[in-house]
């Protein structure tokens, strides 16, 4: 069952009506010192839970906050028997960790206790479109900066993506491109990228320099790609080699694998007309197969 | 008076007890999509209001976040007389801004209604060794990326501060100064920074690409240095240079002007010993004549 109300917990605690003042102290909120996994909830269960954890722990490494994987999974188990007790078995579950309360200024407290919330979200109105059609995208003019000691972690400092996400309000397109300062593809806003060039090779852009370590896109590149016999490599794409593509498809670990049919430039003029090729149908349908979670 | 206990007020009420739910899903935690601005409490009043309330006006048209700074004065002055009505007259005052609660992921609201966070806190006990003695600053290894976007402004997304932060625990060093990926200085990590270069004149670093405008900083530049007659202008500031400077100051608008007497490198060697000259003690007290706050 899915439901439109918001639930949360904090620390391991339903949080039914008031929060602890010292939230308002929290270094999440004061510098987005933490991270955060957004999470499919799938018939009670978070299909991809242990490459979360594992992402979370090693953006943790990286933010000097102390972590236990086993009290986070502890916390969203017992989440999730609060949601079982709504009824509610489906939709998006996402935990945020951060360092906590306390600290002078911005250097943290000598003990760290970290903050965990757990929230439950139902599903995008849209997901059905986005995982059996197509999508349009677009090009944002935000650039990624390079910035190496936080690239590929989900961590809380987000405004590149709030000011990405800014640059269109229609509904035309589902998801926005966004490029380093060299003009070379990184990620879409909230999902990353794959694309099958001109040559027919699939490629997907480093992401040692800028943007999220997508826990789909491991899926892809470690499973996918491999049970369908399709090699994928890293390598740079240029907004040439976009209006050049044969393919292009962004994913997510909430979505899924989402096909593009159209890319517009940050002007909205059309930059290409994609239509969908068995290999894409391939890795879509394999997908699903293996995780029926995405169907 | 001053007091070691914290106080809080949310969108201009006192928060005594207890926080609203809506906290867990406000975009400042989530995205730090929002701003702060940390300002100095002097008997009841706000020295450098003014200039804070104006940086976070930019701040919040840059994040597209609709703002009317007579209301965050308005929940500012109530908020003073809730410190009043504890007898508290001196300290730090923090004022956070958020673009609220909503929106779908990083998409904001249709109708955004900022969230205005005000709290106390006692001045750090260490600001009359801060004001009156000079101070060792280190090398940061952490580098600030080149961000034009949000260069400048005070916003939530402060994890480059936080990591620099934690290369070192010792007491022996008061600040840390940050570079960017070419190696010229941009700033201390909640300061800003003015040298006096081997040739004799002062200098400060452009602040177009990273770091953030202090309301010091351009008091200093606007008033204080013109105050005594010395001539200061934006420039690089190279690793180089600093080993050979003549003067070093870093200032925030908490604690006023600082002299720095050491530069350690991150290796914490010595880089350079200062000895304070006429033109510091000058600008110090010519900031403090003007300004008896930061005596």
């Amino acid at each position: 069952m899915v439901n439109s109300k918001s639930y949360f917990s904090l620390n391991g605690q339903p949080v039914v009506d008031h929060l602890p003042l010292s939230l308002l102290s929290d270094r999440g909120l004061a510098y987005g010192h933490g991270l955060f996994e957004t999470i499919l909830l799938h018939q009670s269960e978070l299909p991809l839970i242990d490459r979360h954890l594992s992402r979370l722990v090693c953006g943790a490494n990286i933010l000097n906050i102390p972590v236990k994987s086993t009290l986070i999974e502890q916390y969203l188990n017992l989440f999730l028997e609060q949601l079982e007790s709504e009824a509610i078995t489906d939709g998006v579950v996402k935990v945020v960790f951060t360092a906590g309360v306390g600290g002078r200024g911005y250097e943290p407290p000598s003990k760290i206790e970290p903050t965990i919330i757990c929230s439950y979200s139902a599903l995008p109105r849209d997901i059905a479109i986005y995982r059996k059609e197509a999508i349009a995208v677009r090009y944002c003019q935000h650039r990624l900066p390079t910035h190496c000691a936080l690239a590929g972690i989900k961590h809380l400092n987000r405004l590149d993506q709030v000011l990405a996400r800014n640059e269109w309000s229609s509904e035309k397109f589902q998801e926005g491109l966004m490029f380093n300062a060299s003009d070379h593809l990184v990620e879409a806003i909230s999902a990353n990228v794959f694309m099958k060039n001109i040559a027919g090779d699939w490629i997907t852009p480093c992401l040692k320099h800028s943007g999220v370590s997508g826990v789909m896109r491991s899926l892809l590149m470690e499973e996918i790609f491999p049970a369908c016999d399709i090699p994928i490599s890293v390598a740079q794409i240029t907004k040439d080699q976009l209006a050049k593509c044969q393919q292009l498809v962004v994913c997510n670990s909430v979505k899924g694998l989402m096909p593009v049919h159209s890319i517009y430039n940050h002007r909205e003029q059309l930059v290409k007309s994609l239509l969908i090729e068995p290999q894409t149908l391939m890795l879509s349908e394999t997908l699903t197969a293996l995780f029926p979670p995405y169907r």
